[in-house]
Formats: structure tokens, sequence, C-alpha cells
């Protein structure tokens, strides 16, 4: 299988595609709807893409392909650990450190610990925590903080694991395919929907739906729709697989209540 | 009045303070979470903080620190338009740029403009437009992705307005501050709340206490909570004032229904 995903090597898009698929061919590209394009076209079976963060929230490219680019379905979902590491060129000693280099969000997951021990470092900014490893294997004043996979790749040395602020945080992906899914008895649906006019009943109406059935709605948000700043598009997972009567049955319950109604994909939940 | 912004100057955050109060002494602070503090400690008479941005999406940040961090109320919110610009040090020809310069998220919103003008251009991080305008000042050979203002306050030259994919994009900043809020007949209130436990049912009794209303809900949300995945704190967007009977009722039906409810704010609806 090939199998796509947000480049470069070293990044939690690839650590999230080798734990989905360890035998799989890994093809990294520059973006989410890259990603996306390449299972469309073929040149990939399926992509993985990251869709929440446990502290940053939604990745809005990620759910704008869903709603608007493609007809690709969710395969499967898994949450990922982010695990940040201080990374340095081999020889160099924590105490030498001058310079950190990292995304600009990672700094921010990291504050506690640059706070305590390099509250003098000049932060430098780097497109991507495997970019960051690059960058400090030729300087000998600087760390980066990456994973452990950038390390490795780069032939760097881990100086200090785990030095995320909080432990719990993970960021959830999903795998897009071509295919359709079948029941496993423990699935996950999610859709996107609109309504038609500014209507305060309009999304009480869609969760009684679910409410009535019993069905859990695992997540609920609104995003802004690309046209109008104020207008929203729904979007909401719920636990049951869209090919069993009970829940193609709600379905067919809210599609009258919306302007329009999309399903991503039913896929098993995670654990 | 003492206005704290997230910094740098020439960032969005200070052009959103400028709006809301010209007359106002601006303080430029490294995190919204410091502006609240800053507002807390009566440092600052108010804080203005992003809340959501059309593309990318909620600013997870801010809402956290509206959910777990402070008491402070909202005080009005605003909509800047997000205006990419291509900026260099003065003489430097279009031609001669080889290199750009900006925050990563901001390369993803002017990607037509690099892709079709600067195909091979090489893409550097900074941790802010500002910062990325400081950079260019020392190179003939780069440009940097950022606003006027930032332009302005380093001596740079603007060569391209108005850069970005989307002419539509807007961020909506919210004002901080410690007072109680008066109607003005054009309000909106800021709410979040919790349910005790999974309740299929819970989020739809919510909103059909809205709904019976004829209230307008203008956003709903769900943020992951701090504690464990898949567990959420719910946000909504109403139309109205707490401080009006008719408001204050439904916050009245909706409370036995919640974990926990916490307001926000009132404050005047743009425009």
């Amino acid at each position: 299988m090939k199998l796509a995903h947000l480049g470069p090597a070293g990044t939690f898009g690839e650590e999230a595609a080798m734990r989905y698929a360890p035998e799989a061919t890994l093809v990294a590209y520059p973006s989410h709807a890259a990603v996306a394009a390449a299972v469309e076209s073929g040149a990939a079976d399926r992509g993985v893409v990251a869709v929440e963060n446990a502290l940053s929230g939604s990745v809005a490219e990620t759910l704008d392909i869903l709603i608007h680019d493609t007809t690709l379905q969710i395969q499967a979902e898994l949450l990922v650990p982010i695990v940040h590491n201080l990374v340095v060129k081999p020889g160099v000693q924590a105490t030498q450190v001058k310079v950190l280099y990292s995304h600009p969000q990672v700094f921010g997951q990291c504050r506690k610990f640059i706070d305590q021990r390099y509250p003098a470092a000049q932060l430098e900014a780097a497109l991507s925590t495997a970019e960051a490893v690059e960058r400090v294997m030729h300087r000998e004043d600087a760390a980066a903080i990456a994973t452990v996979r950038a390390a490795e790749l780069y032939g760097a040395a881990v100086i200090a694991r785990g030095i995320q602020d909080n432990d719990s945080n993970v960021t959830r992906f999903v795998v897009l395919g071509r295919e359709k899914t079948t029941p496993t008895g423990r699935d996950r649906t999610s859709i996107a929907f609109t309504f038609a006019e500014d209507n305060p009943g309009a999304l009480a109406g869609v969760l009684t739906e679910f409410a009535k059935r019993r069905i859990n709605c695992s997540k609920i948000e609104s995003r802004p729709t690309r046209e109008t700043f104020g207008e929203y598009v729904f979007l909401i997972d719920f636990e049951g697989h869209v090919a069993d009567p009970k829940f193609a049955e709600v379905l067919d319950a809210i599609r009258p209540l919306c302007a329009s109604l999309k399903v991503f994909g039913s896929y098993p939940r995670w654990r």
C-alpha cells in the first residue's frame, strides 16, 4: 500500500502514517490538500491527515478539504501522543545551547521547559520540527525541539525527552480512502451540514433526532462557511455506522432539516 | 486607557487594538495569557485577544483562557480583515526576491501568489510577520509577507498589496475587561458549559431552550477538556444580553442541565 502523509519525514504526520500501517510505502506531501489529491488521483492508496489537536483544536485546513473539496471517505481514525524532545548536533552539551529552533506552535507547547531551563534563549522559527533539526546540525550553540524520529533521520542527539508542558496532548488523525467501509460494531461517523437560513431551532431539531434514538454525538463544531463570516457549516461525529439501518434512519430524519448534508465516512473508533 | 494586545507591534493584534481604541496607549504582550493577566492585575485597563479566524478557525489559546483561567468579561467584539503584503528593504526589486520570510501560517494563506510569482522561492519561517520584516531589512534577495503597518515601523517598502488568496478572510477579536456591561439592544453573549456524563440528549436539551424562545445561536463549538480527550466543553454565542430578563431566563433554564456554566460576557455585536 502507498500511504500519503503530510511531510517532511520526522514530523507527526509521518509518525501517524507509520502507526497506521507499519508495512506501507510512505509518501510525503507538502500540504493536507496535496495528500487528499494524491489519494483521489490514485497516486496513493490512502492518506493520513490531522483533524484535531487536544490543545490547539481543529485543523481547519483538513476540515475545509472534507467539507468542500473531496468525496474521499474516512477509513479509520487514530490518536497520536504529542511528545517533544530537545535535539542537538552530537557532542553539543545542554549548557552550550543559546538558541532554540522549532515550529512556532511548538514553542507554545513547551513554554514551562523553556522558561525554566532556557529563559534567555533566542527562539528561531522553522517551517517544521524536522527543518529545525536540520538547522541545528550546523551549529554548536543551538537545539531543536522535535521528534525522536527527526533526530534519528538527521543523525542528531536527543538530550531531553518529553519536554512538552502537557503530557496528555494528542492529535487525532483520520485516514482517507476511496472505498466504502463496512460496520465493525464499534464505529464512528463524521458528517457536515448547513441550514438554508438563520433558524434558531434548526440545530436543536437535528440534535433532537439523535437524542430520540439515544445516539451519542461525540463532537460538534461550527465552521464559518467560506462565503460569509457568521454563516456556519456544522460538523458532528456520532457513534454508529451509516450502513446500519438505525444510523441510516437518523440521516434520513435530519436530511429534510438541512440545506446540505455530507457524510465524511463511517470508520472504526480508535481502541 | 491602557490597552493590552498580543505583540509585537505591526501584527494583527496591534491593528485590532488600534481599531478598537485609536486614542489608547497600546502595550504589547508576548501571549494571549499575558494580555489577560495584565488586565486582571490592573497593569492594563482592557485587553484585545483573537478568538476566531474565518480560514483557520478558533484560537484555542484564547478559548482555553476564557474557559479555565479568567473571570474577565468580554466588553466588545471586532472583525479585522486579514490583508497580507509583500515587503522589502527599500530599493529591492520584485525580480531580486529569491527568499520569502513570514509566519508559517501566512504562507498557507498566500499560496496562489507564491505559486504564481515565486514558485522557486525558498520559504523561511519567522515567529511573527513583524519579525519577518526585520529579517529582510538586512537582505537584497528576500521579501517578507507582512502588514503595511509592520513595513512602516521598520522603514520597509511595500511592493505588492493584498496578496492573500482569500479576500474575505477576517479575524474576530474580543476586548476583555473587569467591568460588567449594560444592554445596547444589539448584543451578543458568549457562554461555555459542560455536562456531567455522556448524555446523548443533553446538548439537544440546551439548544431546545434557546429555540423555544426564538433566540438565535450564532456559533456553537465543542472544545476538548484539558483532562480527557473525548470529553468536551461546549461554547455558544447567542444574540442577546444577560442583563435582559428574557436572556437571563434562558440561562436559568439551562443551568440545571449543565454540570458547569460560565458566562464570558455580553457585548455589542460588531456593526
